[in-house]
């Protein structure tokens, strides 16, 4: 925003700033190309490349994106983007998956921003504006109190009747277990067939490396891994892989 | 669309369906999970779900996207979305590649949606709504008529004047080399290492596997590959990969 400031002389700039940077933010923004844009237009252009992953390793959403960052969330875009990836899940598994039905058939699932929403907790924290504070989410995570996501709960449900065995791998850290088995039951989740969360050992590497470490042992257990849903890169990057990776949207916070 | 259709009784149903299937569609549309959404909801979570790789082997834009779709790749956003990966690959540039600079450094460009637009093509085949016509488009290629991409080609000389070596790898054949190589000139493309086209055997196996390929010759040859910047993901998924990789956005068209 720092070049709203280039239009403005001596004490009259000071005046007219508070009043003029909205505008200037819809109408006047420019990229280093010298292309004319607004600030929904910045932000967007922000949000798709996260999406793309050609944005890693953010740390906050930028300032200036945080209010439409928290507009999306609470979108029915939001929530029609999501839709439309777990209706892809189902595509794949019913096209794609030849199911041999001995309980090695397995399917992984993040955790939060893929069952449940944190989208509560980032409300009141900028929408991934203000930096991480581990201590507060966890707290928060320790409440239980996380809603479901309803279009994941449908594919979750759906793998089950299926005979798919469901493994939920989390880069939560142990000493949330039991608040998070009672998160998940209480929103309606429930007939898991594995729970993998942190222990002190997985810390020392990256969230990606883990996942593929807790993938590996599975699959050493005799698990087909038919697919992956996650919120994260992170979670469905890194070998071995599945038989497809599906990405939820998350524009608010990056787990490496 | 079809729901419209069960609105209508008989012959009345005739007389109104021209004037009142834009309104059902803005309006009326539900998704499977029963939310009420608008067709810019549909078509936007489409193209997210491509660009998320969540959607793939298509093979047209569904017909009722076409116009939102077309809309898109002519407007500013998508010049911003693109901007912006290019914009990344400058901050991973500077940040994270220590260039040895001995001829050795190398990046590489897919053409179509990367260096040269294909959006002049499309927009004569509803924006990728019709189902791909290789003789038409490799018609339209030979007159060596598509624009540049400006930020591509801002990106392309700034890699080159860090002595980046440019290698084109694109999924063209053989016989466009001479229409290709003019085209890029033309639009200001010029000073790349190498250009590799699709000779009868690379048709054989997929564009993924085609392209990596290529990417192991290019190393066994002392090549140290820096960065991918593609619009496609079989231009950047496959092993070997390269230090990091680009996508840019390209709801038109899904080549596998």
């Amino acid at each position: 925003m720092g070049k709203t400031f280039g239009y403005c002389w001596g004490f009259f700039c000071l005046l007219i700033i508070p009043f003029a940077v909205a505008d200037w933010n819809i109408l006047h923004q420019r990229t280093r190309n010298g292309l004319k844009i607004s600030l929904k237009n910045y932000c967007e252009s922000w949000r798709m490349n996260v999406e793309l992953h050609n944005i890693r390793d953010f740390e906050v959403v930028p300032e200036e994106c945080t209010s439409y960052i928290g507009k999306y969330v609470r979108s029915t875009q939001y929530t029609v983007d999501s839709e439309r990836a777990t209706e892809e899940c189902l595509v794949y598994l019913s096209t794609s998956c030849d199911l041999k039905k001995d309980s090695r058939d397995a399917w992984i699932f993040d955790i939060d921003d893929t069952l449940l929403s944190t989208v509560p907790y980032y409300k009141e924290n900028l929408y991934g504006g203000n930096k991480l504070n581990l201590t507060s989410l966890e707290e928060w995570m320790g409440k239980g109190k996380a809603p479901a996501l309803d279009h994941s709960l449908k594919l979750f449900n759906e793998l089950k009747s299926r005979g798919v065995q469901i493994i939920l791998v989390s880069a939560r850290r142990e000493h949330l277990r039991a608040a998070t088995i009672d998160n998940l039951v209480n929103v309606g989740f429930h007939g898991w067939a594995g729970l993998v969360l942190r222990d002190y050992a997985d810390e020392l590497v990256s969230v990606r490396t883990y996942k593929s470490d807790v993938r590996r042992k599975l699959i050493s257990q005799g698990y087909r891994i038919w697919g992956i849903v996650g919120d994260q890169y992170s979670s469905i990057e890194g070998l071995p892989s599945a038989g497809r990776t599906f990405k939820l949207p998350n524009p608010m916070y990056y787990v490496a």
